[in-house]
Order: structure tokens, then sequence, then C-alpha cells
């Protein structure tokens, strides 16, 4: 196994951090690797914040649910899906863009141009052995973080990226079995096959709760999914969304 | 610099393959690397679809616009936003997931969490001295997608990824300015800083195009993705995918 899929396996959320911060060479080397990644008929549909004061930090923190690594980390970056550049560009060159900036497709092409970044930067992070985590709690309330990070229309705050040396280590999760996630040729919707892979993979991660607990908790993945679910959350993204005219048409 | 950022930085979308099929070893590294991307909340709302069938490859590749190499390479994948999966567990654990599932924020969820799993693919793939090149033309033609991959209610086709040994070799591109892409503590808007960079990156592009075609191109970045703005593509996106009950909310 080479070098890279070890640091991609070896991969885990890590959630405690020594008070060092990242040093401008670490962050350029992130940044620059966040930047390698392909994006969508190379029309760079992102921006990243990182967030050095301490008080947006906190603030930060506090939006994300009182996380505190929010808050005690090396660096936290904030990556964006960006199409104010774009809307630049149409008035500099003299294009109507509009449309298609406003539309689902563009809004899909941000998303995933950012997403693709931000994992180029938490492997480069990984292999420079620091640990990550991503904080998808700054959607608790992006209208304060757009606040904070002072972000125009038509930029959209995803999630944040914690990043530091990491003080205390946590076990791999066990993902869903591979014949769940990977189909060949088609979807396999067989459903006596489809549920009985959940069942297995619930059994797995019981026990992986279970002895790490001793015996405290035993959840199955299906009910912590869909207890999760049940809670309705963030419901008021789409207008957030559309209110920085974008997911409009 | 270790091997994991030399494995980034050396990217480069790569279009020609060996007509040689990925062994059934560097197929399970590259979506067993894809699986182990961090996921929002342990979600894991996305699934792969791995294409073999030589018909199929055929169409997708004429769905995207012609792009042989869809059709020849080692190996296509398809990277699916995915809360069909959601929506059984609902049932099976008889909670009201569905206006969750069919929230914004959802579909964002989803989203990111194929995009980030498609990039461990693509860097795992990468590593092992395969070529790989995203398809964001599978797009072009959801529906018919859908029906060659059989794919259900709630899962959403985002992009292929043709991987295979390559034939040739590309430049890398040059990216946007560090600069106008990362920003520190808040998003920098001032506009004469902001078209200065772009100035800028033109001429860079400008120059490099010039380079590699004995100066017949000279394009602009800003012209480049202005033009491809201004026609209107793929707007059919916000009804398909609505009508896959995601993104309504």
């Amino acid at each position: 196994m080479n070098e890279v899929i070890k640091t991609i396996l070896n991969h885990r959320s890590l959630r405690h951090f020594e008070d060092k911060p990242l040093t401008d060479e670490q962050i350029k080397t992130i940044v620059t690797s966040a930047q390698a990644a392909a994006t969508s008929s190379f029309i760079q549909a992102y921006s990243i914040i990182g967030v050095k004061d301490k008080e947006k930090k906190k603030k930060l923190a506090e939006i994300a649910g009182n996380q505190e690594y929010v808050e005690k980390n090396g660096h936290f970056f904030v990556f964006c899906a960006d199409l104010y550049r774009h809307t630049i560009i149409g008035e500099k060159e003299q294009k109507d863009v509009t449309p298609s900036i406003e539309s689902t497709e563009k809004f899909m092409v941000a998303l995933i141009d950012a997403s693709l970044a931000a994992q180029n930067a938490a492997i480069a992070a990984e292999s420079l052995g620091l640990g990550i985590c991503y904080i998808g709690g700054i959607r608790n309330n992006l209208e304060e973080v757009k606040k904070l990070l002072k972000t125009p229309e038509r930029v959209i705050p995803l999630f944040g990226l914690a990043v530091g040396v990491p003080t205390k280590l946590t076990d791999k999760k066990p993902r869903l079995p591979y014949e769940h996630v990977y189909h060949e040729d088609e979807y396999q919707q067989n459903s006596e096959v489809y549920l009985s892979q959940l069942q297995k993979y619930d059994e797995l991660i019981s026990s992986y709760y279970e002895e790490r607990t001793n015996g405290k908790r035993k959840d199955r993945w299906t009910d912590q999914i869909a207890t999760m679910l049940d809670r309705k959350s963030r419901m008021y993204m789409k207008e957030f969304v559309q209110k920085n005219k974008l997911n409009l048409k």
C-alpha cells in the first residue's frame, strides 16, 4: 500500500488539538493543494476563508453548537461555494451570465468544486501529520456566518475545516458495506438484498459502539440516522440560498 | 514535499487511456479510499456505480457530448448523491424523514458527501499511476443516465470519473492567484484589488495558451468563463432534481 492510500485510509475526524497555530508554510501547502483539485470546465467556483481572528473563531464555535474545537485548533478554514467571482466576470466581459449563475446546475457545480478542493486540503493536512475535522455546524446559522466573514451575495459558506496538531486520537468508524455503496453497471434496488446489507451494517456498528462504551451504547446506524433525519434541521437553507441568488431556476 | 502532496499537486485531467481494464484490486482500492472520506454526521449520502458494460459506456459517451474517453478507459465510475438509502431507512425505522430528505440542506449534504468521496477516489487512482478525468458531461441528460443506470428517486448522478492507464500526458493549467481564492478572516471584496487579480490571471492564462499553440490561441480566463456562462446549459436541472424529490423545500 502506497503512502497516499495509507493516508487516505487512515482518516478519522479529530476534535482535540494543541494550542499551536499552523505555520504560514503549512497553510500555503494546504491551500495550494486545494487549488490543484479538478474544477468543472475550469470554472473555479469556490473560495476559502482562513479564520485567525479569535473573536470570529469564538463566534463560529457558538454557531456550530458550542463545538470547542472550532475555536481551539491550529487553523480554521471555511470553504465557500463562490459564484460572486463569476458575476464580476460577467460585468467585466459584458456578457449575460445571470441565468446561468442562478441555475441549480451552477449551484451544484460550485458545491462540487468547493468539496473537491476541500478534500484535497484535508488529505494534504493529514499527510503533514495534522488532524482534521469538517464542521457542517456552521450551517446552523449562515446569516451570522455571512456577516462575520463578510461574504457577498452568491457566496455560500458550506463547511469549516478545523486543522491542528492532534492531542487525542479516535477510532475509525466502519463504513457501509462495500457492496451497498458500490454498484456494478446499474443501481442495485432489490429490496431484500438492500435491507440485508443494512441489517449487517447495523450489527457491525452496534458492536463498534458496544466495545467502545463497555456495553453502554449499542446504536444501530439506521436508527441513528433515522432519528437525526426525524429532527428537521436547517430548514431555512433553501430560502437563504435563494436570497443569495443561487439555486433559483 | 511528501508523496501525498506531490501526488495532489501533480494532478492534471487526462483524456487518453490504454485499452486495459482496471484490475478488481485497483477498483476495490479506489472505492475503499472513497468510502474513507469524511461524511456529514455519518450520513453516507452517496453511491458509486462502476460501469463496465460496453453499450452503457458508449451511450454515456454520447450523452457527455461524444467524449471518447468516457467509452475508452480502464474503468468508468459514476458518483451519485444518494438519499434513497435514507428514505428506506425512514420506512425501516418508522420515522418521518421526508421533510429532511426533501430539504435543500440535505441535498447540499449529499452533494458534498459524494464529492469528498470522489476526490479521495481520484487521488487514490492517481497515486496508483493511473490518470483521471471528471466528466460533468453526463449532466447533459440525466433523464437518460438515470434510465441507463436504473437509479431510483432521490438519487442524482452527479459526474463520472474516467480512470485508466494514460497514454498522453497534458500540462497542468495554472490556477487563480492564491490571494484571490484564499482570504484571511473575511472575504476580500475591494473591487480594485479583485479586478487587478483577475487581470493578472488573465495575462498568465493568455501566455499559457500562447506558448502551447504557437500563438494561435490567447484566451483570457475571464472571457472564456463569461462566454461559457453566457451559453445557458443544463437549465432543466432544477426541474429534474425536484422531480426526483430533492431540493424541494
